[in-house]
């Protein structure tokens, strides 16, 4: 495939996305939750786009709009292709959009190479979570895991999820018809990193191995509250000094185990007045890792220092945990030929771990997913700076193309 | 003096503090600053109490309410004593108030056995800065420190402080009168101790021999917000990691150096976040120590610890200072007639310095000053649950009592 035609792809997806990004809730930033009015002009343009190609196109009970492409006389299993149209307040114009739009280019490649591989694009309808609180709302209606009690959520306008889906003209109780069935060869997405990691390797794409799994724990620490003058350090119980060397003990163990990230995020003081020595400390503390038994290890042990720590200080310590959520592997044989496909092109051939969820990982709950990662600038995401360089996203178009050559001729 | 004796004044002062708590701006809490409803209540106690020894009262421009014992046929100069009658929110009882009880139980003494020592008791009528922002507003006018230009200054409702005066029926003009002149052989207090150094030793009550200098400091480290799950370890930028560090340096520095206290005891986070690395930490740092030089060393090297820190992370980090507050020692010859009076009562003449400021702090600008500590039960101030022992009361009334007989003795 000649270098110009790729190029004009790639500038062409890159624009599609900053002209979908303008289409918000808020005037001068980008702001697009599940849907919202601006949600009606993405779905004009993307179904312009389908039908102009060709492609059957419908929008199911959860709101996700689906381009069918059907090769004269191919009868095989489609490929699903796609990601989500709902932004991050503020967000940068490129998180999940690029996606839609490089699996709509792809198509047309399929189409114009007269490739006998049946797709569907998927611009899932929800991934963030912002509206209601709960992400993956799209994915998890196509992957048959939309749980009809998340009907009853509500938005902060106290409108429910069933009203909201009501209210796009849809209809809440055709929720089934929308999973897919096995007539499905696979699901692949293409997404920004929204880390550093192909940045700082100087690499323009990498495949994910793995959607890492994610503990996160509440731990406050207890000690006793008194004036910062009056209260010598032997006789204090400051639970801020307790926390501080806890918050050490997270950070150094995280740095000596491989691919393990651990943050403390939130910090909240009682009473949090300069003279006054802190009583109680609520930390945010989560870890993620892609191996479930490496994750709870080093959760485990993080617990035990700081209750030791607590012990040693004299303070007490609780742990509450928010969300315990084991890994989730990307599909080995689509990963290895996607893997294939990036070697091909002279690209170091890395696997990575994504250390944030996404829709392949519900999807992979029902079929076989795969992921390719384009590096972010910066590492830059969720803000109007996140951005992607045209040349990465050419070498992502030529991946996805030699993966769907491989693919077409390994299930034929 | 009998000891049933002195026992009936503990008990009665103990009593009164616990009368005047009710005196109170909140029905259930002890809330009482400057010039609010309730000091009328506390005065008009205080009046009818210092009328029936036969005392001179008045009330300055500042609201501090003054009585004069003048003993027949004494022509020296006079003692004073007291301390504040304003409150913290949500207060305890003896905070400021018992020692404006036990003066007057002093000067009740003074007049029993006859004594020829002048008093002044002194309820002064702001200390904790509250009401309007800055504290002493009492100690200053009668130290002659009043800068005028804080009658200027507005409470939470609009109300300037020269409002506040004139509605208590006051004459804010009238200010330099407040001031003491040379006429008076120094000033005397009894406080809490408000920390828990005299529990620890065993000790009932103390002289202090200076009131603690202090540095406050706000301390910004920057680095990156990044998301939790998609940043290594080794490519963070995390304020809180470097802040923790920090943290645990200030702590080991104080705990090396004999009597510094030093505090981080407030943390406010961006974005704070449980799955975002924190990009900006800002702490409010202080420490104090009775030599101001140790103050500095102190201060400058957790300073360059922190500048060392940030370099070694990537991360950017400002001070800003926000008092520099010189210690203030209290007048060597009254402090040692005190300590004096307190060995002679069999107990261990400990001196100590006060980590908080007190009236004292400033009378020592104008006058000799000199301070009585009593232990705090459970170093517990500034809570409702603020208390006092009474054989602690009633050794404290010993000692002043030998005080002002050493006292009189030696200026006769």
């Amino acid at each position: 495939m000649s270098e110009p035609y790729l190029h004009n792809r790639a500038q062409r997806a890159i624009d599609e996305c900053r002209r979908i990004a303008k289409m918000s809730e808020e005037q001068g930033r980008t702001t697009r939750r599940f849907l919202t009015a601006p949600v009606r002009e993405v779905h004009a343009l993307l179904r312009a786009r389908m039908e102009a190609l060709g492609m059957t196109v419908t929008v199911d009970a959860a709101g996700n709009l689906r381009g069918l492409w059907l090769p004269a006389g191919a009868d095989g299993c489609r490929l699903l292709a796609g990601s989500h149209i709902d932004t991050v307040p503020d967000a940068g114009a490129f998180d999940g959009v690029l996606g839609v739009m490089l699996a709509l280019e792809l198509v047309e490649m399929v189409k114009a190479k007269g490739l006998a591989l049946p797709m569907e694009v998927v611009a899932f309808s929800e991934e963030e979570g912002v509206r209601f609180g709960v992400p993956f709302i799209g994915s998890r209606a196509v992957a048959g895991r939309f749980d009809t009690q998340l009907l009853g959520l509500s938005d902060q306008n106290g409108v429910t999820l069933e009203a909201a889906i009501r209210a796009f003209g849809l209809d809440p109780g055709r929720m089934e018809e929308a999973a897919v069935d096995e007539s499905v060869l696979g699901y692949l997405e293409i997404h920004i990193e929204q880390g550093p990691i192909l940045e700082a390797e100087g690499l323009s794409v990498a495949a994910v191995s793995s959607i890492a799994g994610q503990s996160r724990v509440t731990v406050r620490f207890t000690g006793q509250a008194n004036h910062a003058g009056t209260t010598p350090m032997h006789l204090r119980r400051d639970a801020l000094a307790g926390a501080a060397e806890w918050i050490g003990e997270v950070e150094a163990l995280a740095k000596r185990t491989d691919d393990l990230v651990a943050t403390v995020g939130r910090i909240d003081l009682v009473p949090n007045a300069g003279n006054v020595i802190p009583g109680v400390v609520t930390l945010g503390f989560e870890v993620r890792h892609a191996q479930d038994a490496l994750r709870k290890e080093a959760e485990g042990s993080l617990i035990q220092r700081a209750k030791t720590i607590a012990n040693k200080r004299d303070l007490n310590v609780e742990f509450h945990c928010q969300m315990d959520q084991p890994a989730v592997p990307m599909d080995e044989r689509l990963t290895a030929i996607l893997t294939d496909a990036i070697e091909s092109l002279g690209i170091t051939p890395r696997q990575m771990t994504s250390g944030a969820g996404h829709d392949a990982m519900v999807m992979a709950g029902r079929v076989p997913a795969t992921m390719l990662f384009l590096r972010s600038p910066g590492g830059i995401s969720h803000s109007p700076d996140e951005t992607v360089r045209e040349e990465d996203v050419e070498i992502a178009l030529r991946t996805v193309w030699n993966f769907v050559e491989r693919l077409a001729a390994a299930f034929r």
